[in-house]
Formats: structure tokens, C-alpha cells, sequence
């Protein structure tokens, strides 16, 4: 193996100015510095990691900044971690999973300004995020998975939430329902500006507005009891809802469960269409989810490949994408029980349907459990 | 901010000799070398990350490596993952989540020869590892989690898969069960010698002929249709079932799905128990299932934890360690319905059941769906 003195020798300079190309205790021409370099290339000097990172003054390390609670990763997240972790492999580069949130800024800057990271990821993005400002102010290229309320000169790669919200409620529209009640995150998540929640939120109210339709929203906590106690109050305020969109991939699993339980079928009694879930998660509950399907792994693919384009600086414009989720219909959503309300009812008259469909089929699973 | 002149000035030593200190260019005389550090740490020199590696000759990067496919990580993985993740950064490292698997031996060795790992965490082990091998050649330091089949000399920590199958089996023995089945990872999987899935096939074996029964085993694929094949075949193998221990996470959902499909009610018809689940994960099903917890992301800090011992030298005596999951009793286990069989009925006879309940329950679920 070629060794540093190796590298002098062929760049015909001295180990100490080699040495210097490395450490940069001293400034060293650009002229000298790209001879030095391409011995280096030449001789295949297998250098340190950190010598050669010295050199190039590229660590060829990325960070992923993910605040990580006892809960963990829901398949839907980690899917965007490993098609990030993969992207980054494959362009070798190496990718620290980095425990950093808002709350976690002194490590942020530390980790920054020694330049260990060429580039940073950041998931979990609130809408106004100060890790952006840190990374910002030390010149570490940066993009998010998520948005911040400001995305201006950002990179980002994240969900349209606008449109998926917008496919999920025309298909249950077009099926024939009118009453659908909306499953956002917790009260506390919505409070706290956490995108995906408060951008479904609107983005509900807009869609359900624009057919006349009354845009009914219940919070759940991220949990299967969450979602129990989110049908309940469903339920409670809408006794004659036919659908549910649930963005809450946890709580889904719960409300099923509990329809069920309350011996209401799904899709007959209720319809469920859950939003932004990978085809795995998907699968699992009985009937499978009919689901607006998570990009997943690409997500992750696309912003550690921004991300690269920034770090390499030649192409590193501004880059903005939302990502749809496409429907994919399964088992959990069909027209509603009553028939009243046809594919073509659903202008903006705003009219309920005749027949309250769930208190019926209430009444008849009540019979049945009977029986 | 102290520059690499401050440090030469006040350790009185040249500008090159702290160059060759964080290169290795020259051999610098230890007394020299711990000046210089000690004057770097006097004057809380803040060296680019690898130049500090290079002085340190510590990358403080840790290296987790972890094959990953399309599917993802189970929440159970992830939960060892940001276990991992976070001990790290309390410990002032970064963990590099690499997705390198058996067949990535040549990205292994570049990696580990360039010195950019101080440490190797291993998941997804097999029973014969090539990963372990590279990574010794190479003197880095490493933790398993898993088991290989020769763990000499390997520090570990892993599932205590004997004592998670005895105690699920005692529990189902204990409630009066007599035929249970129990749905393990793929055909292929065992075949391949996924730890997880031999170990568990053997305890299986151990635990049901010390009561005098019958170690009825299935295989199933990683999905919930491969639980819902899985479940027929069990039905049809063992039509006097009453019982499931199943250790396939995705399949378990599929399983209880299609057992509620069938008319079967959980635990009446049939109890079932997961084996190595996550709460979250257990609480997604309705009924929640009774489970054999996960140790989670005890299992990654612990590792991590022993990773670093082997880092700093001085206690890196080997470390193996085998945590127990603990059954946590949900809502998918009870008594079998035809109650013949009592917890004093749990002798070595090996007699069957009087009554085979499930087809006695599948007589009822079919009267009562005519109803």
C-alpha cells in the first residue's frame, strides 16, 4: 500500500507540505494542492478516512437529523430512512442517524461547525425549525424531509398533501358519501405546527368545502387507543357519517378494531381510507387498508440525491418537490350502505343524506349479536 | 477561535510536528504528542472532526450495519436502531447506519481499512457471518446483535429466544392448551439459518415434548398474507387447534385477521400470542395481543454500550448477554373454549383434547353468520 511519503515523492514536494494538503495548518497553493492530490489518485493512497477527509476537505459524511422518542419509527418514516441511508451508500457517502430535534441545538452547532457533516437531512420538520437557522449560519448544505412555513432558498423533498387529501376525499365522494369525518394527529401535534398535520387539516376543510360538504375533524392520539377513542367521538358527533380519513397511521389500526368491535363492518357500515401508509402497514389490518399510498423509499432517494447536488455546489439550485401519494384502493372503502347518495349526488348542495346509515347498521349488528 | 499556530506556540512545539501529530505523516515521540493534545485541550482547540480523528486516532464514528431490502425495518428492529442511535450520541459518537449485508463484504473492507470506524454494531447476523470475519481481519472492534452459531471470543446481545418460547408455551400449558401450533418465519428464512428462526423452531420443539406434546410448526412469509396461508394450513394440519404462538410480526395481523374472516373469535376460538413484539406493535390489534415483549431499544443501548468498552480497551473483556422478552397478557389469550383441558391438566400424557373446539367454534360462527 502506497503511504504518504510515497505520495511526496511522486508530487515531487515535501512530506510536510503532503501533510499540510491534509491538515491545512498552512495554505497551500491550489497548483500544489491538485499535484499533491493527483499523485495521491495515482499511487490508489488508501489514506485515512479523516486524512483523506482533511484532504478533500469532504468528510463523504451526511447527516439525518431525526428526533427520536420511545415510540420509534412508524414503517412510514423508516422507509424514508432507509431509502435514504441506501442513496447515500450508493453515491458513497455515509450516513449518521443523528437523535437531533429543536431541542437539541448546542449538539447541532458543535456537530456543525467541526465540519463532520458535508450535508444534512432533516426530518421531522416543524414549521418554524431553528435547527435551519443553525445549519444556515455555519454553511452546511441542508434539506428537508417536511417543510417549514418559509421555505424560501430551501431545498425540500415532502408530501402534497394538498392533493392526496384531495384524492382521498374525491373517491369517497365519488362513491356516494357525504358525511366524512377527517382523523388528524393529537390536539397537542396540531398545536405545535407539525406540518403533516396542520396541512391536511386545510387542506381537508378546502376539499370537503368545495363539494358542499361540511368538513368534520376529530383529533386522535398517535395510538391504537387513540383511534378508539376518536370513533367514539366520531361518532358522537356524526352518527350518520359513512367514511373516515385517517391520517394517523397508529390510530387507524385502533378504530378499525373498534368498529368492529361495535359490530359495524367496514366497507359496508363504514368506509376507512387511510393516508400516507406504506402498502406493508396497508396490509396488515383486515380488510387491508384502502390507502393513499406513501412514496416511502423515494422520498428518501430524493433528498440525499438535492442534498449531494448542493454538497458538490455545480448544480446546487433550490430544489422543491412534493411527492403525491397515489390511492390505492383494497378492502376498506366502497359506497355507503344507503345507496341514497350515488356517484353523481355530489354536487354542492350540501344535503344529507336521507338515511343515517351507521345508526342502521347499528341497529342491525345489534340484531345479529342477538341472534 | 484557537488555530493549529496557538496550539504549536504554546506546546513549543513547530507548526509541522502538530501537522504530523493529527497526520501520522512522521512518528511523533509520545511526550511530544501528548503535549501537543494537552495544549489543543488547554486552549479548547476545536479541530475540524477529522483532523481531531486523526490526533485522536478516533473517528468517533460507530458503524451500524444493517442490510436493508425494500420492506423496511419491523417496529421491533427500529426500536434496536434508535436504542442504538441515542446511546451513541450520549456517548459523543455518531452511528453511520450502513445498509451492509453478507453479500457487501468489499464496501465492508474499504470502509473498515480507511479507519472510518472506531466499531461495528452487526444486525440481521446469520448463523455464519462473513461480516464478523472482515471486520477482524481489519482489528475493528465489534458487537454483534444476534447470535453466529460459534460465538467464541464475539461479544453479543440478543433475544433469549429459549426462555421467550418456554415461557409463552407455560402460559398457553398453563391455561388448559394442548394443541398449539406454532407460525415461524418463512421456509426460506429457516433455511438460511436466520437465527431468530432456528432457535426458536428448536426451543419450540424442547418446551412442547417436555409436556408430553405434539411441536405442530408452520412456516409463514413476512406478510399478513402469508399469516392469513399460514393460518389455513394450521386449520388444516390441526383442526383441533386452540392455540397459536407465532413469532412472524407481519404474519400475526394477517392470522387474527382471518381468523375473525372465518368466524373465529380471539381468545374464545382461539388464542394466539406473539412472540418478540413491541407494545405499540401488540396494541394495534383488537383484541391487543398477548405478546412476549421486546427488550426494544434496551437491546441497541446495550450493545452500544459494550461496543464502546471494546473502543476504549481498558474494560473490552467479552460481553454476552441474552434479555429475556417478558409476556405481557393482552386480550388474544385465554382458556380454550371446550375447558377440558384445566391448568391441573398439564401432565406429560400427551392425550388430546376431548372436544376439538375450533371446529365446534366453526359450527357456531357458521350458524350464527346464517342468523
Amino acid at each position: 500500500m502506497a503511504t504518504m511519503q510515497d505520495v511526496a515523492r511522486l508530487a515531487r514536494v515535501s512530506l510536510s507540505t503532503v501533510s499540510y494538503v491534509l491538515t491545512g495548518a498552512r495554505p497551500i497553493s491550489q497548483a500544489t494542492r491538485d499535484k499533491v492530490l493527483a499523485a495521491m489518485a495515482e499511487l490508489d493512497y488508501q489514506p485515512n478516512a479523516m486524512a483523506r477527509g482533511l484532504a478533500s476537505r469532504r468528510s463523504r459524511i451526511l447527516g439525518l437529523l431525526l428526533p427520536m422518542d420511545e415510540r420509534g419509527l412508524g414503517a412510514t418514516e423508516t422507509a424514508f430512512v432507509t431509502g435514504a441511508a441506501a442513496a447515500a451508500n450508493t453515491a458513497g457517502y455515509h450516513l449518521v442517524l443523528s437523535p437531533i430535534g429543536v431541542g437539541d441545538l448546542d449538539e447541532l452547532r458543535r456537530l456543525a461547525s467541526q465540519r463532520m457533516l458535508d450535508g444534512a437531512l432533516l426530518m421531522e420538520v416543524q414549521l418554524h425549525d431553528p435547527r435551519v437557522d443553525v445549519l444556515r449560519e455555519l454553511s452546511v448544505p441542508l434539506v428537508l424531509i417536511g417543510r417549514t412555513a418559509d421555505t424560501t432558498g430551501l431545498s425540500y423533498v415532502d408530501i402534497d398533501f394538498d392533493q392526496t387529501v384531495e384524492e382521498a376525499v374525491e373517491h369517497l365522494v365519488g362513491l356516494g358519501h357525504r358525511r366524512i369525518v377527517y382523523v388528524n394527529h393529537s390536539a397537542e401535534t396540531i398545536a405545535e405546527g407539525y406540518g403533516p398535520a396542520t396541512r391536511t387539516r386545510d387542506a381537508f376543510a378546502v376539499a370537503m368545502t368545495r363539494h358542499g360538504l361540511e368538513p368534520l375533524m376529530i383529533p386522535a392520539e398517535d395510538s391504537a387507543a387513540g383511534g378508539r377513542t376518536a370513533l367514539a367521538a366520531a361518532l358522537r358527533q356524526a352518527p350518520d357519517l359513512t367514511a373516515i380519513l385517517a391520517m394517523n397511521e397508529s390510530a387507524v389500526f385502533g378504530l378499525v378494531g373498534e368498529l368492529s368491535s361495535r359490530g359495524l363492518s367496514v366497507p359496508d357500515d363504514l368506509s376507512v381510507i387511510s393516508m400516507v401508509t406504506s402498502p406493508q402497514v396497508a396490509e396488515l389490518a383486515t380488510p387491508a387498508l384502502t390507502a393513499m399510498n406513501s412514496p416511502g423509499s423515494a422520498v428518501g432517494r430524493i433528498a440525499i440525491e438535492t442534498l449531494l447536488r448542493h454538497v458538490d455546489g455545480g448544480n446546487g439550485e433550490i430544489h422543491q418537490q412534493l411527492l403525491p401519494c397515489a390511492l390505492q384502493v383494497r378492502g376498506s372503502s366502497g359506497p355507503p350502505r344507503t345507496g341514497s347518495n350515488t356517484a353523481g349526488n355530489t354536487g354542492a348542495d350540501g344535503e344529507q343524506p336521507a338515511v343515517p346509515s351507521t345508526e342502521a347498521a347499528r341497529r342491525r349488528a345489534a340484531t345479529r349479536r342477538r341472534a
